[in-house]
């Protein structure tokens, strides 16, 4: 396990050679994959250049040599793009714009990463590559769609990893594997170079294994794309202000009658352990009654937004149908009986709703939630696929169609050893203030980072290397 | 004619009973209304009731017993709302938020006016109450859908009115009656109480016979409303300031093949002139290539948005069909049919064209377009009911779609003597700028107001009259 400083710091003060560091990770991925966590791995000729590249700049760029995975729905030119489904197999010409980013930042990506078809699903075992499995407990679920990408970072296969985030595929997998995810603001990161699930939805996430990891990537990639619609324009921080204050917060969590954990009671204990952990950093516990926020989740599956996960393949579903997953198909297919009048009606009961939960928001600083209610076996899933799935998007569906920021944090560990995940969310744009929340909760529970033992570094070993860190962006600005 | 200023003043200065003023303006209504106007007045008691209440008040009220129309399809509590459509009739409980201010700060309805049937129409005609009547010549079209409102402010039969406007229904009947209207952003003023016709894109509109009667009213009715979920809180003004600098401004004009004047050359010729005003004001000329703008207009009707009329009145259409004039079950009826997946992809595609006219705008302070091509004859209309309707929104259907703020503007007289009515339009929020821009053409051009002979009044004798004005405003507020 290690994090992104600590890579940087093995190349600076300790002499670690990148070509052979990259070079032997990359020769790592391909000896052995049993989680199926990467559909294709860069080839030795073209990291060799990628690498040959980055021995002409500086070495204070803020990635340096850091190795990282991106899901295979997020183009990377010089590797096919599936989306998880080899029919649909094609070879970018450019690198999706927060991979172009990152690679000029100095970041290396080594390959593209399992994931749920099309991005379809929570559970990661949606995949003609084969199911992707947990990296605690290979008998269970991975979590998806962003499956593989979360289990190499677990893994320590690469330092981050990208992944992409509708309604939970960011967060239920990092949940899964004891990460650190952000599910940044609707717009703030581009999507363009990004296979589309709900187009209007899609957010770009991040992996990693603690808050600094987080905050370093987020820095490369935040930014407006002109080139992409959905892109916003940079905006003021919410009204509750940037920052969740580190001595007092107001801390919103779903009233009883709301928390469902499926009949896992030992996630029950986890998640009851973790508000007590908030409350140890100063949260002042709100119960929040979650109905329009579980409403507005219902829209996403039960109602007419599947159309847009069909309007975004149309022309393929309806050619090759049978290129298809079976579930893939039956869920995506769905999406062309839908009438535009329901939408319209839906979009509007979703303005509804959205006006709804400011009111619950104008109370708190921020609202944790389970990320998932349960960690299912891989046999579970098989024997009842659609809802197991369903259950896993109880507390992440609502998220991006209400406008939230969020990230995804651990919360430690179940005594059967099972990662258990919580999210801390905001209204739109409070994205650093989640980061920086979830990153005191990990230290301050000392949890081990992704499979590995160490804990999260200090903040003051942090703030030593921010300075040089801060200074460097600025160089290569 | 007689503006706010001038119906504030009678009462303040000359005396005048405003029992006696407004009883006589609603006889006068009553008596005669050989346009087709008004769909309901006021009766006798109620009105009596209201001047009770009204003289209770202080007499500082910044439209203290202002009269004016309402459209019928915004609710005014103890008159039925139509919506022009007898068999949806419904009597209000309360008023729409947008009345209600209005009230509270003065101001009194006479009646409800006529419109095109469910707000869909450019004309006035398509109405079960008789087509409503241009006020400059009863042969021509009035304009709509919010036609008779525009027709009893330009008549003086009222000081102002308030209509809606969700494809060009406030600009056009302004355009058509020698009248100023503000088409306020979306989400600016409250929909509260008003009949949907595209709930998203829907906004009530002014119409008032100069630039100090719009901001009066806009002053009043312009505020964030919690209960509306179409409502927007208070936004910055767009990057380009709030104001339009009065010395030296980027207007941008639509290229030679992007004008359409349908043939009419007359209004051609009325649109260049007022260009060369606005040249005189500051302008310099920069041209624009309208392509974007107008494909966003083609989706409004040409593609599935007219579902969004469909689900509005859903139930009623289904039920009564019958109940509905046959070209206003042909338009919205048709909104049946559209899929969810093909409005997704109109509203993805909506996205990039907002995105690829933001560079237009950052060239320029505001837009000037003709509000409509031509004023056709009710004849011609009769002839193609569809076909001359839809000519009338070549220059309006996009403004809503593109999120801007508009001000359609009288720009003078043709040689026929019918009035011809430009906009001005910027993004959103920048409702202000654009009433003072049009303000100031009106005055330069020494444009009679409404159906009258006087002038819009001088900026100094304003001046004078506004310190009072605001310093009521902090009374009452």
């Amino acid at each position: 396990m290690e994090t992104i400083a600590a890579r940087l710091s093995a190349y600076r003060d300790a002499g670690d050679s990148v070509r052979d560091h990259l070079l032997e990770r990359r020769d790592a991925i391909v000896g052995a994959d049993p989680h199926n966590a990467w559909i294709s791995v860069i080839d030795t000729a073209t990291l060799s250049g990628m690498i040959d590249w980055l021995e002409q700049q500086s070495p204070s760029l803020p990635l340096y040599g850091v190795p990282f995975a991106v899901k295979d729905n997020i183009d990377v030119a010089g590797l096919p793009t599936t989306a998880g489904c080899p029919a649909y197999c094609y070879w970018p010409d450019a690198h999706a714009a927060v991979v172009e980013r990152l690679m000029r930042a100095g970041a290396i990506p080594l390959g593209k990463t399992n994931l749920d078809q099309f991005a379809t699903g929570l559970v990661g075992s949606r995949s003609p590559n084969g199911a992707c499995r947990n990296a605690f407990d290979r008998r269970r679920v991975s979590g998806g769609s962003s499956a593989g990408s979360a289990v190499a970072v677990a893994l320590g296969q690469v330092a981050f990893a990208l992944g992409t985030d509708t309604a939970g595929s960011g967060r239920v997998p990092a949940a899964f594997n004891n990460l650190m995810s952000l599910k940044p603001t609707r717009g703030r990161l581009s999507t363009r170079g990004v296979v589309p699930a709900c187009r209007s939805l899609d957010c770009v996430n991040i992996f990693g294994l603690c808050g600094d990891d987080l905050r370093r990537v987020f820095e490369v990639v935040d930014g407006f794309d002109p080139l992409d619609p959905q892109s916003r324009p940079p905006q003021p921080p919410a009204p509750l202000g940037a920052a969740i204050p580190p001595g007092r917060f107001a801390l919103g969590v779903p009233r009883d009658e709301d928390l469902e954990f499926f009949g896992d009671d030992q996630t029950a204990t986890a998640f009851h352990r973790s508000i007590e952990a908030l409350e140890a950093l100063g949260g002042e516990v709100r119960r929040i009654d979650l109905t329009p926020f579980l409403e507005a989740a219902r829209l996403l599956y039960e109602g007419p937004w599947v159309a847009e996960r069909y309007s975004a393949i149309r022309g393929f579903i309806e050619s090759q149908p049978d290129a298809l997953l079976p579930v893939t198909r039956q869920i995506i297919g769905a999406g062309a009986e839908p009438l535009a009048c329901d939408l319209f009606t839906a979009q509007h009961r979703l303005a509804e709703l959205r006006r709804a939960t400011e009111s619950a928001w104008a109370g708190i600083d921020c609202l944790v939630t389970p990320t998932a209610g349960h960690l299912p076996t891989l046999e579970a899933v098989e024997a009842d696929p659609v809802g197991v799935n369903s259950q896993l998007g109880y507390y992440t569906n609502f998220m991006n169609l209400l406008d939230l920021s969020a990230v995804a944090a651990p919360g430690g560990f179940t005594p059967d050893g099972l990662p258990f995940g919580l999210t801390l969310s905001a209204p739109a744009f409070m994205d650093r203030a989640l980061i920086d929340l979830a990153e005191r909760l990990q230290r301050h529970c000392q949890l081990p980072l992704g499979t590995g033992r160490q804990t999260a570094p200090a903040a003051e070993a942090l703030d030593a290397d921010h300075g040089e860190h801060r200074q460097a962006i600025a160089v290569c600005g």
